[in-house]
């Protein structure tokens, strides 16, 4: 399936994102992940607990029934699953049959649920991206609560939109300096398992250091600053505001001009629709809720635009795709390396 | 098909219920049954008439056409078929064309319009399920305008619900003394061509009984009930109230705790829809509207809990179906036993 | 696809109407024609451009883009593309990439933009429908702003509609004197590359002449008209008000009774829906906006019938014709003449 070979375009083995840590409460949900209905809820200590969400009695979505304390009861004929997916009882028999209803290795890392969904003897939670790495909930950082959109686009193409971020000058021009992204020079490495790539950009103090740090916070002359895209997996990438290197005529950079980091994580619904869930973590202005309030309303604007863009594209995409070949340029070059370290790990599962 | 075998589902030589009668007048309405349209309306004496719904010259719907006398005439191009199907006039001809469009046998026995659209040579009008044994329009008996639902589903869905009355005890926890049914004994049994699953219930004087009979009809002590579910055949199929056989102390059941039935009247739409008709009849109480509105309403809620189960279901079976097999547990043999007859039914039509 | 053989339904190499002049503007619209996406705008000096629609980059809409100068930049990347489709600017790049996007051939004559999208060598202009020949544009001849219908209905259900007006009698009742199209003597003539459908009828002054010519016009006495369809193509098909020939006692026929054109205009959007657009040409009361209105809503009134009766049998048609052939009779002589024509056309395409 475009962009990839084969009829598979999921990577099966990686944690996902299945919830924003308070979309799942006592009141089970059903969600679809990676083409499969997700019963997702907590039980009574708080943990979250994800299992195949169709009883496998009469396929009755187990979202209907309800919690009986850990396990949960199907609303058709009251068969009963643990959490651990053991059907502890079907009412005309007064046992259980013998069988276990799937459940996914689930772990909460706050403000994310995780998911694996692949072969659960390779779900080992250190595989999960490095909060540290992307400063999220770490000492020194805080985010506004993260939001959850829907894309009806398969999840590539929400790749392929971060990591060609030529698209800022042309889709987000509410942004200002957004045009900058059209010409800037990129720098393209591989490391820590990461693909980045990295936008060296000359500025002064603009209206974006006003908003962002406010004016106390006010240099002279020139900067050096880095914006830099990291592809982290399928599953996660971080994009950055420009990262102050340094300062014409300050030995370091002050402590008041920290970094800002767009998450954009990443949950293929089924092949043709996407999860998007995102946030913005910083190391400034902390206790700040006006500006938590500000940077995501900002935020949702800015992704709706790409949730259109991808959406537009999706319905048009099936017969595009069999008319002509994509037109690949040089600003292409993250997208494309990024599609083939994708597709390796789809060759990797497929072997 | 799931649950059957082949991509057949209908068994075709059976009659079905085309509509409410009150549903059929000089208005002809279009109506989808076993995956064909059928124009039905009535003559000028009154008789129902069921004929193949689009027009043989360009397929448009004649129900867009207007009754000419006891012919129809197509909306289009002014062809018009009498009620037999014979085309008795094309406007450029001033004739017929030898064409005959088809036509159904019906047979109309209140509150149903009877349809067969199997091998016209087999349409053997004794072959209507037996209102006397099923307690329909019978001296003695009454009940209340019968309702239609449409049920998203493909009919054995609905079936199999009836057949596992467990459900009861989880759907519908609205009905007082529902939380019996996931745990009675069912005996069952083949008999007169049908099969029955019945639950045999020792109970005292309840406020269902109040609600049904009044409290002047009030006893004391325990009574012995059989609640008891006939599959007629996938077109027809009764519940019952649990009838009162006999009372601690008396020596024979009062006359006024008449039996109460619930007809489940299923015709197939389409592979994946069901017309599902249903009423309540009764031997107590009969000049009574207040209770057959009463009955008519509880009625609407029940079945309107069900539809909503088997709608949920089939918009995820497919794929459900796919990916694993049903378990299949005791309080399944009825439905199991069922769609054995049902598949025989089929295999014998498809050799 | 029904009622042609092969898969094929389009004949490519015509000319077909794109848009009415006025919807054509310096906002790109995107419109499907012959299941291809395609972008309509005007460049600066008001000629029009007609472009692929998707982006050769990542398939985004053009439409969601915009115009500079006589070039559209696409809104997600900046690929922008003159008016030739010729790619001028990659803002990574500072230059374009060799890349020609496919335009197509258009020609505006008022009040229809004309497009070719079959094999741009044989985009011939004269091959455009002659003005002259149906009365549109002409001196001496006027016509109310044309209309622009959406058919969800594959193209050839409209000429069959038109082929045959025996419908008029049954679907336009609301039209005085319809009931003669039931009965009337055909003539049918192929010549000038055309194939027409001629109506005889001998008619007195009727209310008819009194709403298009005025009473000042009356005569008495028979007059000899003629009604008459053409099919110049499977995208141009005109129809007529009854035109005087003769009338008992007159010489000529006065001037005042001028003739009338209906004008069908096809243009296939997708497999199954069609652009339907229309206007009505006369040669008399030329300067009279209040008869320009009342024909234009007139037209729009019986053309709407026409829709809802295609739209109601292409959504059973494919079911339709799988059950049986359609009967054919007398009164189809013109539709099965016009489809061996289209037929014919397709064959040569194919070979
Ligand atoms: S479908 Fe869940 S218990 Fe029957
Ligand atoms: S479609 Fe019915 S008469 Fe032509
Ligand atoms: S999709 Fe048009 S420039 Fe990228």
């Amino acid at each position: 399936m475009y962009p990839f070979q084969g009829e598979k375009s999921f990577v099966a083995n990686r944690w996902y994102v299945a919830a924003v840590s308070d979309e799942i409460t006592r009141t089970p949900i059903e969600r679809t992940l990676l083409d499969l209905p997700v019963l997702l809820y907590r039980a009574e200590d708080g943990s979250p607990v994800a299992m195949y969400g169709l009883c496998p009695h009469r396929y009755f979505p187990l979202v209907k029934g309800q919690l009986v304390g850990d396990a949960i009861q199907c609303g058709y004929h009251g068969f009963t699953f643990d959490k651990s997916g053991k059907c502890v009882f079907i009412p005309t028999q007064n046992s259980g049959s013998g069988y276990t209803q799937r459940t996914f290795p689930v772990v909460e890392k706050a403000p994310f649920v995780w998911i694996w969904m692949g072969d659960a003897e390779l779900a080992d939670e250190s595989l999960i991206v490095d909060y540290a790495a992307i400063g999220l909930s770490q000492p020194g950082w805080t985010h506004p609560r993260p939001i959850h959109l829907h894309l009806k686009g398969r999840y590539q193409l929400l790749i392929d939109n971060l990591m060609d971020l030529t698209h800022v000058a042309f889709i987000h021009k509410q942004i200002g300096g957004s045009e900058a992204f059209a010409n800037a020079k990129v720098i393209y490495e591989e490391a820590d398992g990461c693909f980045k790539a990295t936008r060296p950009l000359a500025m002064p103090w603009t209206s974006y250091h006003d908003f962002l740090y406010g004016p106390e916070a006010r240099f002279e002359g020139m900067s050096q600053t880095e914006s830099r895209t990291v592809f982290f997996g399928p599953e996660y990438i971080t994009t950055s505001g420009p990262v102050t290197v340094s300062i014409e005529g300050y030995d370091t950079v002050p402590e008041g001009l920290g970094r800002l980091f767009f998450h954009h994580v990443i949950t293929p619904e089924t092949e043709h629709s996407t999860h998007y869930f995102g946030t913005t973590s910083r190391e400034f202005r902390l206790d700040d809720p006006a500006l938590d309030e500000m940077l995501r309303e900002a935020d949702l604007d800015v992704r709706t635009q790409d949730v259109e863009a991808i959406d537009a594209i999706e319905a048009r995409l099936e017969k595009a795709a069999a008319r002509e070949r994509e037109l690949l340029v040089r600003s292409d070059t993250a997208a494309v390396k990024v599609r083939g370290i994708i597709q390796a790990m789809l060759d990797r599962e497929a072997a």
